[in-house]
């Protein structure tokens, strides 16, 4: 058996998810007629408070999608350091559409400093520098370690964006996670967004798919996007059924895997080997350092790690530079993070000894 | 009921795909752990006979995706001027990839004059002009109302495409249309391209999804694109399965649309109001122009026709300038062609009465 | 002495013009405080009767500049099947900007058919399609044997464009060529016209530079493409204060090219070797074939000509397939011509002597 | 009498440089017939020790021109957060070639961490992330103040960048500035890198102008770029000639600008509203800030304190966050130096009394 903390992107779909897709009544959805999907959109724009929403197969695309409709060609858009859409989506923005990206220093909470981001603004009365269209902001924030920015950090955000004429996104892959850490409904969270886009294929487990959420304007030009990416489909009322029964039945679930994860990060904290502040794990994802005795375990020792407890089945993923993520998603039991430390402990002592002895001494 | 002629892609998917989805065996394919992706990779490379495939989204996704690995940046692709890379796919590989496109007159059988062909092909020799690639073929040829190209003339413009150090794409949304309707094997039809794009999601009537073939560099390398483009999904295999049994169980059944359409087109050249030479009709697309008298039927009247024709229960697509195009598919029987035949000949009598009298005149 | 007429883009400064540059008084134009180019901006806006105008250094340049700044992304523009944009500009609208071409065959005159243009159209009712944004003709036609639109027809195509909701460019390279054939103003000629590039570089003698005019809202983005273009000069003033003199002096004269032109149409037309109908030479532009007896000279026996040809101290350069083209300009007098024309004569004898026995007999 | 210290972009051209012009021997470029470019462009690519050289018209243009030649679509290039190109040229890579920038924060000098640097570095092994193609350097480095990189850090960055595979470009718009700063040969300096742009327009005192250099096959793929960015000239050897005097006569004279720009920085140290090391200015450009007291001058009272400036005579330009910045070049002798140092005394003085009295106190 394979305790997989890899990602939240490996979840099974549930057997309801399985039930919905073999029953699903579909059509073709490039014609606008798959009953199914056109369901989860109206699902999805309701629960994110928007006028209306998109189906689209991945989060990149919806993201991608999102900053070629809202960005006009020759402006710019900001992103984090240690976005996901910076680092993560194959350079999308300036391969496919153009769009210069600006990037701003993440905060540890994955936000931004506010003085730091008013300067990064540019306007039109420069031509040697693009006009800054968007901000992108990303919540729960993957690479800052499932961080979430609060309501009133959104709001705040979202502010001052407005208020130099840039449109906000939100790519809130995890968005559903942020709500429920916070106990804020969602479309409070993003009412100041211009768009969301969240995931069906993580945490609330369905097979594939993101939505894409906003005015209905905007929709109707994101649309287009979505065509020429090629993400037209046919009968996607397969898929949507599971993402109806996720956006229904997955969203409270995701508690359970916080309390996991913060399990997960207070045993680690306690390995000598680990560098980690248990206390800054919100959500569902949990990222550490491995140190030998002061120094930072270097990244073919972190690899050797990582194949040797795969040989204890767990899997965790590199995050570079000495960075280690693990992921709580629906599959994970509370006993399955009580293994998974065992193994860990385990194979640090096997391959970490020193680091042990010297911080004992 | 209805009756839908407006396109193979409205098909349902069958009994077995519903079970082949309920059952599938997934995994995280991003990770390129989904065992049914996998599997239906293999068979697609193995049916086409190349070394690699890919599942993609969409027919769009796989053609843009094939443009943009096979052609630098800075040169060209060779397009018909009634291909649908050309007139159907959102303008992606200029949008998306940044590719001139060199657009070449189509023969009326979907090929091209070999002596133009080989007067658009533009060397390395002027800057002025971006040198070509890539040509591009569509077999079966939508917009050439779904006309085959034979393995002769598949041979020749490869040859002469290869000889000039150009690659060759086929967009070959259709291509086992093709193959059945020539009685020759898929992969020998193919053999002399370097890629291939076919969708399960049309005639072969799976919900979702296409298929890019070709070596294994250039699929490794269309993996890229294809993550860019937003087509990097999870639990594929959910669709994947669907398209096993698309692969297996459904291809022989395409002769089957072909004898529709050949039954729908022989009706249809009998109205007077119709011009068509139903000699033509090799698969399962048939395209018409309706007249009145010996005018063509301004756009404005086609349209009122397809209302007046859906009140009857049929659907047809207009292609635009009075073109009119009705596409035979699983679902579709030999007594839907039938009635199909009198609703179309009933609402003509009550829309162009007096080309009627004008033709018996 | 070599008698160049590969193209009017050869031209030698005028002494007025070396004189100019070499007092002309010249500022930072990135700053817009270059006096010399703002005098030509403003001279060149009243002569071309629109609002503003932008110098750049390319005709290439002006043209992209124009097409970037009316085309939003994921729109298309229309060009001919011989326009120079689509043909010697690099691919630039698609590779530097997206944009899709749709491509219209030319007429014989370098203009449009009303109906395929207006067929060509498309706007924004199917996603499948990237909706029009512009227009562009060419006036004088390089490619048509710089034939001339007349203000009727640019009237008619403008009138046409502007109806659908597009917008119009010309690039008129060679405009004053058109204007001074017709005598017509040329601002009276594109008066419908949204924007226009026209060059300095050719006809009218200045060593570099182009303009592109239009209104002031227009230029004012253009600019900005011209600086992510590298557009933006320093003391462009130098060049600017020869387009002064290239508008001021050079304007007139293009009648004498014409002539010229004419002239040495009538000569090839009387040789048996050369295809040339001389009463299409309406401008400096003279396209012509050769001949071996009925059949078109093969590619290679044309470059073979051409190399002895330059032996007689003649350069006339290919069109490609078998066409060859001569420029008249600045710098080429009447008796150029006719030693131009007798050296093409005992060329064609020595190395195409069956030809002419063959039409002889 | 202006005193124009905004950029060294202003200058004017010599008297040698008018008289070269006027007597330049010029030809058709687009051909490579100029005589004058093309001695230019063997004049520079052995001061710069490289095989070849291209023309440009902007120093926008060369960078953006190596860029797209050196970065295969799909691929990423790594810039400082305070490079020129990142900042000031448009968005081009993005917008034009579809190159995701990866922005690394430029050290104090200009440099980079060589950790940071490292990592970075991505290669071929995640789809989710660009590799990265290429290296950019900037020597002198404007926004950080004129910082020069010693020949040991170009080597050691180049060195680091090589063993990853990528390529290094060089924005070395002053790049003569740094070789005369640091007592080194420029081709010395350059050595260890693939390609390098720099201007004769800034410090050189040309018109207009700049040079690409690098490998003979490097440059033949730059053409190609320059031409599809509408960089193709005619008969630039007007400007070509000027570049000529740029190169052979102005380049010692640089060391003037250093001593004066010195001379102003001390100057400045010493007035109580400035913050200022004097001893960081190390060739011709002073970055400086204003002071209320212990805050920082807000932008508004920059702005403004710039405009009482100008009043007295003395140009200076805004970088923005209060900084502000004094360029010396040809044109600025000693005594304008200390004219400005007066006027700026005096407009402090009268704009920002309190601050002075503050320091006292």
């Amino acid at each position: 058996m394979v305790i997989d903390l890899r990602s939240d992107t490996v979840t099974q779909p549930t057997p309801a998810m399985r039930e919905a897709m073999y029953r699903a009544e579909v059509g073709d959805d490039v014609y606008g007629e798959d009953p199914t999907v056109n369901r989860l959109q109206e699902l999805a724009a309701q629960r994110l408070g928007k006028e209306a929403a998109l189906f689209v197969t991945s989060g990149t695309m919806g993201n991608t999608t999102a900053m070629l409709t809202h960005v006009p060609r020759g402006a710019a858009a900001i992103v984090g350091d240690q976005a996901h859409i910076y680092r993560y989506e194959g350079g999308g923005a300036a391969r496919l559409g153009g769009i210069q990206l600006w990037v701003v220093p993440n905060q540890p909470d994955g936000g931004f400093d506010q003085e730091q981001l008013a300067a990064a603004i540019t306007d039109e009365s420069d031509e040697h520098t693009p006009p800054t269209a968007l901000l992108c902001l990303e919540n729960t924030h993957n690479r800052c370690g499932g961080r979430v920015l609060s309501l009133e950090q959104m709001t705040a955000l979202c502010g001052l964006a407005h208020a130099r004429g840039l449109k906000v996104h939100v790519d809130g892959a995890r968005i559903f996670n942020a709500a429920v850490a916070l106990g804020v409904p969602v479309r409070q969270l993003v009412a100041e967004a211009d768009s969301v886009m969240f995931c069906l294929s993580k945490g609330l487990s369905a097979p594939v798919g993101s939505l894409l959420v906003g005015s209905r304007d905007f929709i109707e030009r994101a649309r287009w996007v979505r065509k020429v990416l090629g993400g037209g489909l046919r009968q996607a009322g397969i898929l949507a059924a599971a993402g109806i029964v996720a956006l229904e039945q997955m969203v409270e679930r995701l508690a359970e895997d916080h309390a996991h994860a913060r399990l997960l990060a207070e045993g680690l904290a306690d390995l000598p080997q680990v560098r980690l502040d248990a206390q800054r794990v919100q959500t569902n994802i949990v990222i550490f350092r491995l140190q030998d005795g002061e120094r930072v375990l270097p990244e073919e020792r972190c690899a050797e790690f990582l194949v040797r407890l795969k040989d204890e089945g767990v899997l965790l993923s590199s995050m570079g530079n000495g960075l280690l993520r693990a992921v709580t998603h629906y599959g994970i039991e509370r006993s399955h993070i009580e293994m998974a430390l065992l193994a860990i402990k385990r194979t640090l002592e096997a391959t970490l000894p020193r680091t042990r002895v010297g911080r004992l001494s």
